[in-house]
Formats: C-alpha cells, sequence, structure tokens
C-alpha cells in the first residue's frame, strides 16, 4: 500500500484497476543519489509538529518531514558505503528574481537565524567530494549543471529523496524522466506540508514518470549496485 | 470553490487556512494561449462516458475531457477575436524514443484511425497562422521552440488549457513559471483521466506556480487585452 | 596539416606553439553519427562553383560542399555498416520566429523548387529507422529531443558532419560539448561559404569543445565500434 | 573597418560583398548588460604583454585583454548611469566536470593566488544589486538562471563584454540570438588570446547573431535608453 488510495474517488479506484500501473520500469546499472532542499527552514531547528514548527518557519514540514530526513540519513549512508554519487540540491540565493511570486511575511528572526535555515540540515548534510548544485526553480535540472554532471557520469537512473514531494521533488521528476533518466522516488524519504498533495503526486509520478519504491528496495538496489562494482573491479 | 476542497485532508484544510493562497498574482499585458494536447486519442471519437470510451481510446478522458473541449473552443473564439496569440501543442511522433516508460497494448485498429487518434480535435483546431509546437516530453517547453516564440513575441503570460491536468499541463505551467513568465490555467478547460489528480493539481499549481482562474474570468482578461490593444493602435 | 594554419596571425602561431592543443581528446565507446542542414539550398541542385550556384540559391557553399556531401556519403554507409546511431538534423518550418533577423530578398522560384531546397540531399538522404529531427536555432540541442535521444541511447560521443562549419555545426559542438558529450568534428564533412570562417572555427572547435578529425580516423573509429558490438553480441 | 577584413580570404571578399551583413539588425527597448568572464586569471595581475602574461597565467589575453577591460569599465559606468541592468557571469567552481577536456600543468602558487585568479578584476567588479551567474559551460544562458533573469525583467536585447570572443562570449551570443533576444557585441570590449580567431569570431557573429558595434554606439544606446526611461517616469 502505497497511501495514495485513499485520495482516489471511487471512479479513480475503478479506473486505476484498468488503467494503472501494474508494473515497476525497473532501474539501471548506474544510478545517482539527488537529495533536493533538505534544510532548515523546511524543518525547523526543533523536531516539532507541524503547526507548531510553523510558528516560526511558516513552510515547514514538522514530524513527517523529520521521519524522512532520517530514512533519508539510513539511505544516504548506503549510498556512500556502496560509491554511488551523491547530489545535494539547494536554492540559489543569488539575486535572481524568484520564480515563486507569493509575497510572505517574513517572521522576524536574526540573520544568522535566517541564514542558518537555509542549510542543509546536519542528518544528511554534503561530505568532501559530493556535489552541491543550487537552483533557482523548482526542479533541481532548470538552469543548472546537473544534466552535465548525470552525462559526464555515464548516470542512467536517479534516485530522488526530499521535499516537496509536490513541489520541487515532482518538478525534478518530471524533468529527469523528460530527459530520459530513469527516475525513482523513495516513498519514506519524500515528503510535503499537504497530506493529499503528497500522496497524490506519489500517484502521479509513479504512474508516469518514475517508479516509487520502498526505503528498503533502494537500500537493496544500491547493495546490489555497489556489489556489482567491486566484482567489475576484481574482474 | 475550485473542487480541490473534498480532496484535502482535515489537516491540509486547516494548514491551507494558514498557509494557502488568498490572492491572486495577477496577469501581465502581453498573454498568449497555449493549448495542450487536445487530439482524438485522449477523448475518443464519440462523446461517451469514460469507461466506454476507454474500450477503444484507453486513455481516454469521456464526457469530462469534452465538456472541457467545448469550453475551451468557447475561449478559443474570444482570444482569436481579441488578436491574443495562440499556440497548439501536440505530441511529435518522429521516432524519438518515448519519455513514458510503460508498454501498453494497442486496441486492434485500422492506420487511418490511430492516425486520427493524433489529430487536434475539430472543435480546437489550428486555423491558418496559429502555430503548431511538436514536443517529445511533457512539457510543452521542453526540447521544442515554445520558450523562442514567447521571447519573439515579447509574451508575459501564458494561459493554458488541455490535458491532463496531472501531466501535460501540469509539467508546462512548472515549466512556464520556471521561465518567469506569468502562468494562468482555467479551470473549466484542464481535464484529466483521474478525478483526484485533477484537483489536487490544480490545487498544488495554484499554490505554487499559477493563478486558477475560471472561464469567465479569463474571457474578461482576453477581452481587456483586445481593448487595450485597439486603443493603442488608434492612439 | 588542418588548414587553418594559414589564416593564423605570426603571433598566433607562436601562441599557438606554446598553448595550442598537442594530443586528441579521444572518443568513447557508444557514438552517434549526427548530420546537420545538409539539404539543397545549401548546395544548389547542380554541381557548381559557388558564384554560379549562388544566383540561383544565395546561400549555396557550391564545389567545396558538394565535396564534403560526398565525403559525408562515404562515412554515412561506415556508419550504417557498423550500425551507429545515425540522426539526421535539419530546419523546421512550422511558423516559429526565425532566429535569424537578416531579410533576404528571396530568388523568384517555383513553390516546388523552394520546397525541394528544404530537403536533405539524396546523396546522405534518411533511410527507415533514422531519426530526423527538426530545429529552430543554429544548434542541433536547442528547442529539440536530441539530448533526450542520445542519452536514451546511452550515447557518449557525437561525431559530426555537414554545414555550416561556422553556423550550425560550430554551434551544435558547442552545445554537445556543453552536454559533456564527447564530441567529433570530421575535416572533409563540414562546409562553409566563408573560406576563413571554415578553417578558424575548425580551430576553435579543435581548441575547446572537440577533436576534429580525418575522415579515414573517423571511418576507423566507426569501424573498430562496430567489430567490438559484433565481438559482445557473439560472447 | 572592423578589422576582420584582413583575415578573409580573396574570394570570401567577394562573397561578402554579395552575401554580407550591409544593415544593423537594431536593437530593442530593454536591454541588459552582460559582462562575461572578466576575471585575473585571463588578464593576469599585471598589465604585461601576453607571453610575459602567460608566464604565470598561461591563458591570459595579456594588453589587448587589458585594454578591453578599461573600454568595457567606461561603457559600464554608462550602464549603471542610465539603469541598465548589469549582469555578471563568472565560472561556477563547485565541483561540476567541466566541459572542457583539456588536462594543463598548473603554474605553481599560493592557493590564495589561484582563488584571487577567479575573481573578477576590480575595474569592472560588480557593485550592490548587480546580479552574479555562475556557470558551467561556456555559454553564460546554458545551466544557468540567466533566461529565468531576463525574462522575469522583459528584457530584449543584450548587450555584450568580456572574454574570450571565440569562447565563451561566441557561445553566450549564439544562445542569446537562439532565444530570440536580440544580440550586441561591443567591439572594443570584447578579447581573446588568438588574433585571427577574435576577429574571425566577430564577423561570424556580425552576419549571423548580432550587431557587432564600436564603444561609442553602445554608450549612445544606453544613454538614449535612460533618457528616454526619465521621460517615462516623468510622464
Amino acid at each position: 500500500m502505497y497511501g495514495w488510495e485513499a485520495y482516489l474517488s471511487e471512479r479513480d479506484k475503478k479506473h486505476d484497476e484498468q488503467w494503472g500501473k501494474k508494473e515497476l520500469y525497473g532501474f539501471g546499472s548506474k544510478p545517482a543519489f539527488v537529495l533536493i532542499d533538505i534544510y532548515y527552514s523546511v524543518l525547523g531547528f526543533k523536531r516539532e509538529p507541524i503547526f507548531e514548527s510553523m510558528e516560526m518557519w511558516p513552510s515547514s514540514t514538522g514530524l513527517e518531514g523529520w521521519a524522512a530526513v532520517d530514512k533519508t540519513a539510513e539511505l544516504l549512508a548506503v549510498a556512500r558505503e556502496n560509491g554511488i554519487p551523491v547530489i545535494h540540491v539547494k536554492g540559489l540565493h543569488s539575486g535572481v528574481n524568484h520564480w515563486g511570486r507569493r509575497k510572505r511575511k517574513l517572521v522576524e528572526m536574526s540573520p544568522e537565524m535566517r541564514q542558518r535555515g537555509t542549510q542543509i540540515v546536519d542528518e544528511v548534510k554534503p561530505v568532501e567530494g559530493e556535489l552541491i548544485i543550487e537552483k533557482a526553480a523548482p526542479s533541481a535540472f532548470h538552469g543548472t549543471p546537473l544534466t552535465f554532471q548525470l552525462i559526464s557520469l555515464g548516470i542512467d537512473t536517479v534516485i530522488v529523496a526530499g521535499e516537496t514531494t509536490s513541489g520541487c521533488v515532482r518538478a525534478s521528476v518530471v524533468d529527469g524522466a523528460t530527459q530520459r533518466f530513469r527516475m525513482g522516488v523513495v516513498s519514506e524519504c519524500v515528503f510535503d506540508r499537504t497530506e493529499a498533495s503528497h500522496y497524490m503526486n506519489l500517484y502521479d509520478m509513479h504512474n508516469k514518470y518514475a517508479d516509487v519504491v520502498f526505503l528498503e528496495d533502494a537500500k537493496e538496489y544500491f547493495n546490489q549496485i555497489g556489489a556489482a562494482n567491486k566484482q567489475k573491479i576484481h574482474a
């Protein structure tokens, strides 16, 4: 059960039986792991329920966000153990006019705290040698060198974690599929502010652009790739 | 009422009260009207309920699709009357490997009928002088000259109709907003196979990337632009 | 001798000794062969010296163009024998406003002849199963699905023929290198209207973005790839 | 006289008479000024002739580069006086695999000096409020948010300065023209390592993609735009 079933209408359920995806597309032999927008301002500095967290960080995803971060940290460790290229994507703060047109009143805080809000959380922070890409778009691909790097490394599959499921994750997954990469979304490692958006975007991505898989499957996939690569080196 | 309210969870409704969009972003002074993927194979040759229509055209959107086509034809007439540039977007059938990875069994039919399935429906078909753009991606922008044409015409606002709300419409709206065009989605003129996807994608687009507006508002907007342009010419 | 030496200044020659490229970058294991803009209007229907040919086709490249076409036909045969994916790129004539801003007076001719002018010449025309990509830009990559196809096929190297060296070939080579494909330009298979532009663009491409190679080397490369692929299949 | 005449062959001169560009395309009403890659490592810390400068900075452009920097500083002042949006473009140093495949031996120097080599030279350095865009491509457009910003500002014309004429300037001008912006290259404000490449790329750009103009003309254009904008505000 992926969780989206509860959000489908009765007609949708019948439609899904007839038209819905029944088999995974499958992944390739050269994956990268891409972490999208996992910084403090969408989580808060403390682990709090969403409505409490929103008092300071109005765009917080609350405890569901933190739960996904912990799962992402697990998968990140497995990716690193197996030599899977890891790419971190975050917002660019350089003065480019923002794609979002909402003017939101900012909660008052010190410049240091606001700055810390833009930092990737410690649980999944980049280590030496991992690429950080800054984007001025919802998608990790648009207006960034991400495609350049993926082609340069011969990547055929992109496994995605981060937030929001209905925002930058969705946009990146559509673009990755458009570029003809095989896309994977790890169910426990993506998160959102809105429950219905979270589940319906998982549904859309799974049916159109990506395989939505579970954490254990993603770990196993990275382990298999790691084992195959070790064999190649020893052969 | 936009219709998405029924699909939100109780928590989502509370969240939306606090964080949801309260005001439209607004449109600019130089719009284009872009019609996406309104061809027979997603509607059927006959106007039938979705499950009947799917017998011949498994990707049909049924009567809801046809209703949106009729509304789109209304808006198209207003766009043409007011000299709004109209761009039709449809699939490219040239042999580029498809972004969709589903292998679907095709319903048996004559090559002529299959070919007709790829044609834009008569109700909104292009007239002399209207640009047709073919895409090999969900988005109308990716791998096409759409941005070139919009910049060339000095367009600042893109009003969208077509299908599916959760597929090519959504992908195009995200890309258009990314490119910093003002995006509008006409509620009655977009359609989908899945009700929950339709409404939740309207919700996502409205809250992140576009103004979802009603047909009457879109007509009024095109009429205002047309009137302003006439005044400029006479001035 | 590549031919560009004659166009360098004395200072340039000294500079080139110190800074110029001394070794090829090398090609990868999965090439595609891309033919750019080899249609009648840049060659003429008859094989004539450039100034005679220009009377009917002002943008003709004359006999030098035809010589390159014959060499390209040779290389195309070798590519096909070896199962190298072949992609033909030509202009899109759909009403998109052109990137070129020159208004040129058209030579009078029948619509049939003008239409034939846009066709790929018989010597290198596409065969069943070869992709044709239409572009509304100098580069074969911009606003087209070319990158999608290359990624889909796992291509790492793009070998280029066609015209003009200083126009669409150059633009495509820069974009291909930007996308991190290994780029090759076949010296005898690219052509131009302007001699100095031809040679200086070869020089620029070789020093910055691509390996400029000779026809025999390109043939040998395709033969090696073909032989390696056969071995893989038999293994 | 643009300077490229000396590099054309006799046939080219005759060809140019018949086919060459005779009139400027003209600029629009909303320009931006884009400065490309004007940092110390292509100029050196001292103003020295190219071969001396290359001892420390092998990619230096020498005194010709410095002369162009001084002219660019003049034009930059005029742009700022007239409220023309200024955008600085420089290399991204984040670990993305480079598009250039040359391995060059680095001259030994301290990390501080090498770091200073990547900085924009004081003569044209950004002031508060001017956007800096970092690129991982020859072109300022590819893999960057430059197009987003230009569309956001309603820009129709891009005036370019910087280096090298045959490298990042050329690539950016081709991409800008592809995107349907009106492109201008200021003859005295672009520079290169290779004389023939400099002049032949000016020739190519002028004949295909841009108006190559002189510094005085560019100043006058910016002054006119500034005066027109002041009038609008007062009207």
